[in-house]
C-alpha cells in the first residue's frame, strides 16, 4: 500500500526538554514534519526538564504534546532513578570508561516502544529521537545498531507492518554529530538553549531547577558551547566550573 | 563471561492474571526458575485480573511481584484501553479476520521492554511471556518472528549484552499450543483456573468482576475447556453461552 503524504510527514518526536531532543524537534520542524511530541515522567531527578519541554514544544510549533507517567523509578538501577550518586567533574576519558551509572536500564527501548505505539495510533510513519553515539559512547542503547534493531522489531510488532507492509523509520539526526555541531545546527534553527537543560542533578524547583554544571551531561554541554565559540546562555550552580 | 547458575535460573515472568500467563508462571516454576513477576495497570478494563495475578503469584511461589502503572490508556487505539466496543459472540473464523479491535498498539513491545529493564537490574537471564500464535493469529506482536526480533534488540540494548555478551532469552512456552493443550498442562501443574480470567469486558468490582463469557477471550477459553473435556471453574455473566 502506498503511503499518503500525510503519513509520510507525520512524526512522533521524543522530547525531554534537554539540548539534544529540543534540537531534534527543531530539525524535524525545519524538514516539514507535523510533530507530535512525547515526554515522560519516569521518576528521573530532572523533572524541571518537562516544564522546559512543554515551552519548547509550543515555541517550535509542535502539533500536540503528550506526557506519560511511567514507572521506571520502581525498577531503579540507575543514578537517575535510584539513590545512587551522580558523578561530578569527570573528564571525557573517564566518561568513556564502560557504561556509566547514569545509564537507565531499558530506557530508550521503553521510550521507543511507547513512541511506536503512539505512532501506530496516529498513523505516523516516523519517530525522531535525540540520541548521539559520538559524545557519549557508554550507553548501549545509543548505538546505530540498536536503532536498526528497533526498526526491524517495529516492522514485526505493528498492525501497519503486518497489514500494509509500511515501515516505521526511526530518525536520529544527531547520531553522528559532536555536541558542538549539534549546538551550531540548533542555533541556526532558532533553538533557545537558555530554555533547555540536560543536567543529571539539577536543584529542586524551589531553587529554580538550576543545572549543576558539573555532571557528565553539563560538562559535555559546556564543552560543546566552548568549542563552538559561543556563550552557553544557561545559568549553573557551579559557575566556577566554566570551561 | 560465563553465566553463574543463579543468573541462568532467574526469570522475569509477565503475569496478567489470565489463564495463559498464570500457566506460564506454573511452567517456569516447575522448570526450577526463580520467578520475579511483573504486572501492569495500563488502563485496561480488566483490572480485576491484577488482583488475581497477586493471588496466583503467591500461590505459585513467585520470589517477588512488581506492579507498574503505565499510561497506555492515554495512547488509546484499542477496545481494551479506549471507548471502543468489545466484540461479542464471534466465531473463531471471524476472530481470525485481520487485526482485532482488542489489539493494543505496542502493548507486548512495551511489556517486554519493561521486563528487559527489570531483568537487567535483577541480573536475570530470562523473560517468560504467555503469548500464543495458534489460537489467535490476529495480533502482530504474538508471532515467533516478533519474539526473535525482540531478543536481537535486547542483545544490543543492555549493559549485559555489551559488557558480557550475555543474551537475554524470551521464552514463550505456550507459543505453539492450543488452548486445550495449555489448560491440560496447567491442570497437571496445579493451576487454579477458577482464579484466572482473561475477559476483555468484565463486570465492575462491585459485581465481583465477573467475566462476560462472550468476548473473544472468554469464548476461546470456554472452547479450550470443552475440547479438553473439563468443566471451566469460572462463573460467567452469560452462562447461556456455554459451548
Amino acid at each position: 500500500m502506498a503511503e499518503n503524504s500525510e503519513q509520510v510527514r507525520r512524526a512522533v518526536v521524543l522530547l525531554s526538554g534537554g539540548l539534544d531532543s529540543t534540537t531534534v524537534l527543531a530539525i524535524a520542524r525545519a524538514e516539514g514534519y507535523e510533530c507530535h511530541c512525547l515526554s515522560f515522567n519516569y521518576g528521573q531527578r530532572q523533572v524541571v526538564e518537562l516544564q522546559l519541554a512543554r515551552a519548547n514544544a509550543l515555541r517550535l510549533g509542535a502539533r500536540q504534546h503528550l506526557f506519560l507517567d511511567i514507572g521506571l523509578d520502581k525498577i531503579g538501577g540507575s543514578a537517575l532513578t535510584a539513590d545512587i550518586a551522580v558523578p561530578k567533574g569527570r573528564s571525557v576519558d573517564e566518561m568513556e570508561q564502560g557504561v556509566p551509572v547514569t545509564y537507565v536500564p531499558g530506557r530508550n527501548t521503553i521510550f521507543l516502544a511507547y513512541a511506536m505505539a503512539w505512532a501506530e495510533v496516529l498513523a505516523a510513519g516516523h519517530i525522531f529521537i535525540g540520541i548521539n553515539a559520538l559524545d557519549y559512547s557508554g550507553y548501549p542503547d545509543c548505538r546505530p545498531e540498536f536503532l536498526r534493531a528497533f526498526e526491524q522489531l517495529a516492522r514485526l510488532a505493528t498492525r501497519a507492518g503486518v497489514e500494509a507492509g509500511r515501515a516505521l523509520t526511526v530518525q536520529a539526526p544527531l547520531l553522528h554529530l559532536t555536541k558542538k555541531e549539534i549546538i551550531l545546527k540548533g542555533m541556526a534553527l532558532g533553538v533557545d538553549y537558555g530554555a533547555t537543560h540536560s543536567c543529571y542533578d539539577p536543584a529542586g524547583a524551589a531553587d529554580g531547577g538550576l543545572a549543576c554544571g558539573a555532571c557528565d551531561a553539563c560538562l559535555l554541554r559546556r564543552k560543546g558551547f566552548a568549542e563552538a565559540g559561543l556563550i552557553d546562555p544557561l545559568p549553573y550552580r557551579h559557575q566556577e566550573k566554566e570551561a
